[in-house]
């Protein structure tokens, strides 16, 4: 069976249901289960952000699910922006709540009421924490798996500074932390800054880094968003400082969710389903005996190499007694194992093995003295190679354009300069009705506002975001 | 600052707080926030239930938190059993739901709509899964931390068998595996059966580990739960049989929760704090530089030692600059960590460093060319005279006992003989204003029933329970 990619939206929930990462058939719309596949690759992606934030000096905590109607109100924005997506809890067993509870759908509201309790002078500063969660959020809008679901795995990461120089410094050093998760997801990327009225309900400015999904459409992957003291002042996070006087805290946030999965099917799968980066992949390495004559010398030999490889490499041996070698090429080229190890009667013979990358299918014969740093050198490769072939497909979906027209016409994403002023970005969404994705972090030339004429450094992206 | 644990209660509510274990100040009552420290101890216990469930053929999913009414309520003992202490949600945004939803008390009516679903012959089967989960619990009596809190995080195990053999089998794997469990956590416990007004709601019989507080009072840490065709009738998990007939499945869980933390705090802790067993303490061993004199010259030689060792264990450089030796003495200490290493310019000329223990505070020199064997070897024997004395504690705490009159006067357990009836069994409970805690698995003598004087072989623990 072959899934073509040409349909994407189709391929996308084909390709998601058969290789079993998730089942949605969970009797509440929008929210799925996570199926033993999935959830490893959920969560090898969860240890990275772990390391990573350790690394840049963040802690990990847990806040509570569930936050009283009182604190989630206080702060103005934000409440707006969430009232009409939160999930409220109102009853305990058939007791009704004195104050109504929100489940979660970010943290600032349950966490910022604690950091007013902790944090007391300018040595309690920088504070940098982060969590693994799920977030709920009562959609409206189509739901789609991974990229808009009601229950969503996230990360978020707060800090609190003592000087907005200093916040804008964590922005400076999230965006490289972004750089190395994505280098490790192996997902192309824009960063952008987002309009005015597409920023984080409560921020100064969010930055976004989007990638360009097979159907043209754009794909929010990760958020930076600069609070400065909005929050604070909200929150009353006031310290002292060394010269004796008070002031509110500075505050940043990063968040990311399971669309980085989407992110990763969408990107890298292909006709035959998925495609994992070698990094976070549950399986790097599948060993497939091909026991047509001699079975039992071939099957253990290939536990030998289970056992040899494993210090080295997450590696499984498919050793189900009731598949051909065919059915099992077809199973694990569908769940995306990057490298697939054929061990048969001849190549013990021969003192080699079969590789077989799933990018490429590109095949080769290795002898067994070497195989370890061959597949190490493979991995590698493939690694850097998906990276590569993604980066070229997503440049390739966007395109300088001249006119509101052209923009209109164009099914991916259109490039054009953009005074900044919210009549023409709102004159550009309406005509064409798609959306400023953002304005390029990287752009430093000068062109003309597509609407207005003016001259400004302001390249944006306009598409129809996911 | 000592913290006397003769007032077991009042030391438990302040080690936890002053040890940094959780933050107990967030506005929901029986919701705690989990401090870096905390977090981190909670999650080396989860990542030792991944490795030993894995081992046991377990595999790791994710179901939804919120689960629709109508499912909820398939089971009727089970729904009776938690309609009182579920939180409902009843709107998103600003819409009342069409069906309200439960917030998962525990995952048995997520999980098996999706069971019948997956479960079609015996091929599939058995099928065992777990999940690591926050569950929640509207509360009415008096909240603990750790020990009866309105937000949980839960471990819980689900599997479903062709047979009600095979069930008993896993019953008895879960058991070793909890011995596993208890033996990394130093835990000392009691198995025993529950009666059948406390088994779990839905189960056929259930199982509880318990341990003893220093209070006197026991703890249940950890459930397993026999449930037979209970729940597969109620949700129609059906599997067709080698001989072409149909039958439901046959489950059991198993269950623990953070219980397991506040019973590591309450059973280990003295005086000067919290003491973690080293097999799951975030950090095995400090290192504090003693820097009176040659300063650089000490912190120099800290980080080499840390360096060294940071393959060997879970080790933490205390360099804070404006602390003495003697407040990092006591912190760590409050903190629990098994093993302080102290490294002095003396120390320094006789090529040796100082090793403390965190249980005895025995201190010992040893030369460095020897230090990582030596520390390795410490770990181990902490670990072991944990368990050890911690057993001995627990088996001091049980009393075997003649009469109700001496149940009631005794402020620890009670170990009685019971028949097994209901009548006699109220009796007890009622006369005593106790508990029968459960049924010993592991007595095989005969005694005479405390109420009714028949012959039995059921000897039972008697107790106040947390």
């Amino acid at each position: 069976m072959e899934f073509p990619k040409e349909n994407f939206s189709e391929w996308y929930n084909e390709v998601i249901e058969a290789s079993g990462l998730v089942d949605k058939r969970y009797p509440v719309k929008g929210m799925h289960v996570w199926l033993p596949y999935g959830w490893q690759l959920m969560r090898n992606i969860d240890e990275y952000f772990r390391r990573v934030f350790t690394e840049h000096g963040h802690q990990e905590v847990y806040f509570p699910l569930l936050i009283p109607e009182t604190e989630f109100k206080k702060e103005a924005e934000h409440i707006a922006g969430f009232e009409n997506e939160v999930y409220w809890v109102t009853h305990g067993g058939l007791t009704p709540l004195d104050v109504k509870l929100v489940v979660r759908p970010t943290s600032e509201t349950a966490m910022y009421p604690m950091f007013s309790l902790w944090i007391r002078s300018h040595a309690d500063l920088p504070l940098r924490i982060f969590q693994i969660v799920n977030v709920f959020r009562y959609e409206t809008k189509q739901t789609r798996t991974f990229i808009r679901v009601r229950e969503v795995h996230f990360f978020e990461s707060h800090t609190a500074h003592a000087t907005a120089e200093e916040s804008e410094e964590q922005i400076r050093d999230n965006i490289e932390i972004w750089k190395k998760i994505a280098e490790k997801l192996a997902l192309p990327y824009l960063l952008v800054r987002k309009t005015d009225w597409d920023k984080f309900p409560g921020a100064a400015y969010s930055i976004g880094a989007e990638t360009i999904m097979p159907s043209g459409r754009t794909l929010q992957i990760a958020t930076i968003h600069q609070y400065f003291q909005n929050f604070s002042r909200a929150y009353g996070i006031e310290y002292l400082k060394e010269d004796g006087t008070h002031d509110f805290v500075h505050q940043t946030t990063f968040g990311m969710s399971e669309r980085l999965v989407g992110a990763i099917v969408g990107i890298h799968g292909d006709d035959r389903g998925l495609i994992l980066p070698p990094e976070i992949a549950p399986i790097q390495v599948v060993i497939v005996p091909i026991v047509t004559k001699k079975k039992e010398d071939v099957l253990e030999e290939a536990r030998k190499i289970e056992e040899e490889l494993r210090g080295f490499f997450r590696v499984h041996l498919d050793d189900r007694d009731n598949y051909t070698p065919g059915y099992k090429f077809y199973d694990w080229e569908l769940k995306g194992v990057p490298l697939r190890l054929e061990i048969g009667p001849r190549d013990m013979e021969r003192g080699q093995v079969v590789l077989v990358r799933r990018d490429t299918r590109e095949k080769l014969s290795v002898k067994r003295e070497e195989y370890i740093d061959k597949i190490s050198e493979l991995l590698q490769s493939i690694q850097r190679d998906m990276r590569d072939r993604a980066e070229k497909e997503m440049m390739s979906r966007i395109k300088r354009v001249e006119s509101i027209e052209e923009i209109k016409e164009n099914g991916e994403v259109s490039m054009v300069y953009w005074c900044g002023s919210e009549e023409c970005g709102h004159r550009i969404e309406d005509d064409t009705e798609k959306k400023i994705i953002g304005i390029s972090l990287e752009n430093h030339e000068l062109g003309k506002c597509i609407v207005c004429g003016r001259e400004t450094d302001k390249m944006v992206y306009i598409a129809k975001p996911y």
